[in-house]
């Protein structure tokens, strides 16, 4: 294998960083031509599967740029079961695709560990993956990362904008920072209109950028599933690309609108200042960022409170931030920002 | 939202490409949070997910050059639904990533052109996807792909290297070519060191190098799992990374080896004439490209006509090409190249 080594591409870094992933999961079946997932099905009537793909954006560029890539394999994880959670689904089982111009053994092992701990958090498996190693195909020290997470739900108990009703409350869960949304808008403002380093402070912030920025988005997986299984929510709009606009608007059927009030939450400081740096408009800043809210969950009144007191004590902080009235699907947000 | 279309996301374009997809597929599901896949399970006593994913490696590079993006998208579903079909299982559904600096609409819609494409000729459902546009993450005209099956079996069907027996015939399928594996040494030979443009056409060949290096990858599922699910088959090894040796390898047990006569079948003549142009050892040929086969099935002895015949009738062109014997995993490769 002497001419592909030359070529670029080392075979043999790829089977060593599977033992290394075998290491990490307990999972001896990976490395097989595809991994495996017994199904259970006693509980379920009408079983459907929910599966999701996604990635990290550009946030991708900071954690390599910070030499931080445990972090973004969170991120993977997150965006893809959040996403499963959002239909009403048990996030089953993941995998990862990561693409490397030049596979480094120790980076890919540090996204990996990520990955492996965002998986677990979420109740899930690690199924399998690719890594693929691409001279040419990406600069040096890049990479690209793809998740795939599978779930399964009852037909009945699947969360579609149909389920959601006139008078609910909207719960607004706390976002654990950016997430994974906007970082080509982030690192314009920060990094090439301002030039600020990952090591500075920004106002109102607790830690420095390098910090700020890779916080991990959040998996509300084990707080949040527990209610779906049990009735609790109407409708879950997880709050990524397209910020809270978009993705509220896609929990409401024709005939309904939201209403949401800024002043119910205290918008993160890293985005007030991002607004600041960049001029954000209004429009700029609701479509493009959570605004602090992960999760945004349609709920009956009458269960509001008990809802929002399961989610705490599973240790969410919950806002009410909203209701759902009629109206032709818009979001108005209320308040200034 | 200008702010963001001017960090270089234009989220409208994304918008547009997912309209152009569910005209493709006829689904208008597409975009929503995951996409969902209702199971039938009437016919299974111990359902097995199984689930894979591929990229197509620095073929799409050749793909960017030659300006020809649809096949690539059949790759990345081959890549995936073969590994399926290798295990024993029956591709459900396909999910993709498409990673891009700049999201070219027209390309990316070819490139989805061919995973419909790709998905259909598997019997399969488009179930969702992602486009992600990464400013500064790929250079200009660059992407990668991921893509992501998943299939079902029931766990007594399910193919593994234990189901190999001594004395089983190996039966070789025609590859279309070099299918999606060892491109990068591909490139570096053809284009690196000796300076091939796209236009030639190497001696043996049919076609140019642009068509001739992007014959899409078969994909097997419509002959070979029918033949899986009637039980005709031990085991089914996908010809990719690694060559016929590793993954032949793949379906032995312990105890077992594999002996393989070049003899049987034709190794295409474009890898003949990468072999003499790069100097090649027999090891890195036999290592790195699948020499004309693209599936190796074993078969019971009293099988292998039957099984033979209902491949040919089903399109495959199919060769007698080796042996199980008592060894210790080799994967003995007799003949000269």
């Amino acid at each position: 294998m002497d001419a592909y080594k030359k070529a670029g591409v080392d075979i043999t870094a790829g089977y060593r960083l599977v033992d290394a992933l075998k290491e990490l999961t307990q999972n001896d079946a990976l490395g097989s031509f595809g991994g495996m997932f017994p199904l259970e099905l006693g509980t379920y009537d009408e079983p459907v599967l929910v599966a999701g793909t996604d990635g990290v954006g550009t946030k991708l560029l900071v954690a390599a740029q910070a030499k931080q890539n445990a972090q973004v394999g969170v991120d993977l994880v997150a965006m893809c079961v959040n996403d499963i959670l959002a239909q009403g689904a048990k996030p089953l089982f993941f995998l990862d695709y990561l693409g490397t111009g030049h596979l480094e053994e120790k980076k890919a092992t540090e996204i990996l560990r990520g990955i492996v701990a965002g998986v677990k958090e979420a109740g899930a498996v690690l199924l399998g993956g690719e890594t693929a190693e691409m001279p040419d195909m990406y600069e040096h020290g890049r990479y690209d990362l793809a998740g795939f997470a599978v779930g399964i739900a009852d037909k009945k108990k699947l969360l579609t904008a149909q389920n959601t009703k006139e008078g609910d409350v909207l719960l607004g869960l706390a976002a654990n920072g950016l997430h994974s949304n906007g970082f080509s808008l982030v690192r314009d403002i920060l990094f090439k209109q301002n030039g600020f380093s990952l090591d500075e402070v920004l106002p109102g912030c607790q830690t420095d950028l390098r910090h700020e920025l890779l916080k991990p988005t959040r998996i509300y997986v084990k707080s949040v599933y527990p209610l779906v299984e049990a009735g609790l929510v109407h409708a879950i709009a997880h709050i990524t690309g397209g910020g809270l606009v978009e993705n509220v608007a896609r929990i409401l059927p024709d005939g309904l609108a939201a209403e949401i009030d800024l002043a119910a939450w205290q918008v993160p400081a890293i985005m007030q200042d991002l607004q600041k740096l960049g001029q954000l408009s209004f429009a700029d800043m609701t479509q493009t960022f959570n605004l602090g809210l992960g999760l945004v969950v349609a709920v009956d009144p009458s269960m509001a409170a008990e809802v929002k007191g399961q989610l705490e004590q599973a240790g969410e902080r919950v806002y009410q931030v909203g209701r759902v009235m009629p109206g032709s699907k818009q979001v108005k947000i209320r308040g200034e920002l």
